[in-house]
């Protein structure tokens, strides 16, 4: 049986899902967030401002700015705004609005003030519980996927039965899809990532090489698989289908697409906001300038101050993320910082 | 006290060592091939057709054409000609000519024709015992030490003490070093990663993106990794000095920079020969027209065959390097090749 899909969001990465459920044949139900935006994709078949080139099968669209009525007709409902809008984008809810349906997160990032992953503020909220989250996440940007260029995508939960229920909607010739148990693990990595990329702007606003990029960048992939591994230890989770007693399924393989792809492509794409506010901080722009020039803080930023806090108590060896909290909260030169960085390398 | 060096090779490479070493203080012996270059470096303080942008302190220099003289003057001999030349360079030596003698290998991938590592062929025709031979290696296009951006360069041999003397003869304002004991594994790390930068370069050229790009080459660092832990495990080399009872030291950290990082470097670079080779298989060149428009067989491609013959044996799991050498050698058709490889990818 098709699962009944609802989306809440307007953005790139909404469209880049909708495109993909859509051209699957699936029925999506898709809460925007303006009138003239739904009116525009019922006559011109794409979004009005973001992923432009995704040409839409609109017969297959539920359009409406009504969330409470996308989640009534809902199985599984995909939250996939900027984690920015979350807040403001669930406040009109109830305590109970989301009761019996299971929730995608397609968020990336932790939720800014909050400084939590959207799982915690779902069950703080709205008392999602763990077995009913799943998330999305891997080495995608939305631009390949409107044209149609092969992206994997990791779809993690604990119910792997159900995860892979998903991932199967999702799967076409163009995605390929892996299941995962990891769901803390993935979020974490998805949130560690955008530190590593801010870091690799400001090196290259401080002038370093290729060379240098890319023993960072390896260093980078160790430091996270070590945080990963150690909060792993602390806070297992695993899929209900899966060995348990087998040590090798313990763990998370970190290499794969959804921790060091994610990672990569993250780090040396140019286009990333965090790699772009990262190198005006090497430049010699403070974050306040930067931020003023861009229009935005990079996600990165609210994530060194959320894994300097978690990591308070994990304690796992993180050097290279806390010299970028460092640099970006308190005050350290971004060229003291990095020559801390040169000597933690190896 | 100074060890007195040596370097055979007229390259880039070669260029890029020696004006580190002299530029650290230290007189080096330097066999290159031709008079003429010798003549030009003497007037004009730069090697007349590689790494040109490199200025070099003549002062500290002894040049000639005769190998034997400069083996003699040395204490450490360190090869530098591409791996294709190592044999003619070396041919007039007689047997017992490196007796007594540390040779620091900078010979990047294996010997084409014997394919073997330097280690073996220098056993095989010199004599030279294991605990006499040292690697240099690491994520470092010559270009950028020419113009001084800070680079990473891993010493590597059985004697842990004296890599970590040779290595501090290195160590500059723009070269950091590392010492590591896994001499066989660095090597192979170092041929593997071509083979999957010529991958990367024939999924560049059948029109896969950056997202494919991100899982391909974090799947390809998983598979070389499991191909050193498995060799390591068989012939395992550990340092003199090194605490072989700690289990953790077993292995070497493969995320290093001259594991993990020289991966990246050689995969996203679009300088890399490797890549530009694999990219013209992609778009369906042959790899004997490759070969003629390019003027030179990529190393990634004798290493495909090299790798593919050493794994008989051991048997780690390598579907994607097995998948390019059935591309390179058995006449798969790229596209097809990398329909298999898309399914191995998680």
């Amino acid at each position: 049986m098709a699962i009944k899909f609802g989306v809440a969001g307007s953005g790139s990465w909404a469209t880049a899902l909708v495109k993909i459920l859509t051209d699957n044949g699936h029925k999506v139900n898709w809460c925007l967030r303006s009138e003239t935006a739904i009116g525009f994709i019922k006559q011109r078949h794409h979004n009005p401002k973001h992923l432009t080139s995704a040409v839409l099968n609109t017969r297959s669209l539920y359009l409406t700015t009504d969330l409470p009525a996308v989640i009534e007709r809902s199985e599984v409902l995909i939250l996939a705004m900027p984690s920015a809008y979350v807040a403001e984008s669930l406040q009109e809810l109830g305590p109970g609005a989301l009761k019996g349906k299971k929730i995608l997160s397609a968020i990336k990032g932790i939720l800014p003030g909050e400084n939590i992953l959207l799982n915690e503020y779902l069950e703080r909220y709205f008392d999602v519980s763990l077995k009913d989250y799943f998330a999305v996440l891997g080495p995608c940007h939305a631009e390949e996927v409107a044209a149609e260029k092969l992206s994997y995508l990791t779809f993690s939960g604990v119910d792997e039965l159900m995860s892979a229920k998903i991932a199967g909607h999702f799967k076409s010739p163009f995605i390929n899809t892996v299941v995962n148990t990891d769901i803390l693990g993935v979020q974490y990595a998805a949130v560690l990532k955008n530190i590593y990329a801010l870091g690799a702007g400001i090196a290259h606003g401080l002038d370093y090489g290729d060379n240098f990029q890319s023993v960072y960048i390896a260093n980078s992939a160790d430091e996270m698989a070590g945080f990963l591994r150690k909060f792993g230890a602390e806070h297992i989770v695993v899929g209900e289908h899966t060995d348990v007693d087998d040590p090798e399924k313990k763990y998370a393989n970190y290499s794969a697409s959804v921790y060091l792809g994610d990672l990569l492509v993250t780090c040396y794409s140019l286009h990333s906001r965090n790699r772009t506010f990262g190198n005006m901080i090497g430049k010699g722009y403070s974050v306040q300038a930067a931020q003023l020039e861009l229009r935005m803080v990079a996600e990165g930023y609210n994530a060194a101050k959320c894994i300097y806090n978690t990591n308070r108590s994990l304690k796992a060896e993180m050097p290279i993320a806390e010299t970028i909290y460092n640099i970006l909260w308190e005050g350290l030169p971004p060229a003291k910082g990095f020559e801390k960085i040169e000597g933690f390398l190896i």
